[in-house]
């Protein structure tokens, strides 16, 4: 099992995207990582994703969730097929809906898990589903549908 | 009908909000109005708000319909009663849940259109849906559930 983030092997596509692009300076860098059969990422707000004072902003939130659960599909369907990311042919999938759910105030001030696992493949999409934590405190869940594009 | 934003009539609650406080200079920023029933926002996305090459984020979307649709329930709240916004008792409305629909590529390169309009009012709860368009295009929809906090 690799301990190189899920976004630092996919090779051109989504290198700059505001969420998880490796090379975005104004972006989240959130980094995905496999853990048996759950992905994980951990990260620290600043300041400035704030929504009202001390909490986390929604749109925050679910930026996290989208961009780690569609780093997750598409982790899993070359893991499904026995295959490192980024090897020939490349899969790509992107983020045909997304639902969150906030359960309650998300602390701005400490680093936020995120913890998401594949709930379904069928045909060209697969459907994920992601909890954000603060501490042990769940704070939101998501869900999101993503779509094989290639 | 006043033409200053919903944004900029709120008095302390949510100015530095990284979707649409007026105070944040790192955020979003966006800027809501009336028109009639409907309530419409447009923003012009930065080139790091991308998520692939030409295509506006999809968790950005997602940031611009919570921020723009929870706006719109609490300037509804406000309406409903017959006050003007940040009038005393102070009305303060949350997101509950959030759903996107992505439909197409938004581009990057043009303004987007917040359209927004209140679905249903039931006790504490406001249902907003919104849809995000480029130039006539329809590129994602969303709907929220805002919740009165106070």
């Amino acid at each position: 099992m690799t301990r190189k983030a899920l976004q630092d092997q996919w090779l051109e596509w989504g290198r700059q995207c505001f969420g998880c692009g490796r090379e975005n300076e104004h972006g989240l860098q959130i980094k995905s990582y496999w853990e048996g059969d759950e992905t994980v990422a951990t990260w620290q707000p600043k300041p400035y994703h704030v929504a009202f004072p001390g909490a986390l902003c929604g749109g925050v939130i679910a930026t996290l969730i989208d961009c780690h659960a569609t780093n997750t599909a598409n982790a899993a369907a070359y893991r499904a097929e026995g295959r490192e990311i980024g090897t020939d042919p490349p899969i790509g999938y992107v983020t045909g809906s997304l639902s969150v759910k906030f359960l309650k105030p998300t602390p701005i001030d400490k680093p936020v898990t995120l913890r998401a696992r594949v709930k379904e493949i069928k045909g060209r999409k697969i459907i994920v589903s992601c909890s954000l934590y603060s501490g042990d405190t769940k704070c939101a869940t998501g869900e999101i549908t993503a779509i094989k594009v290639r």
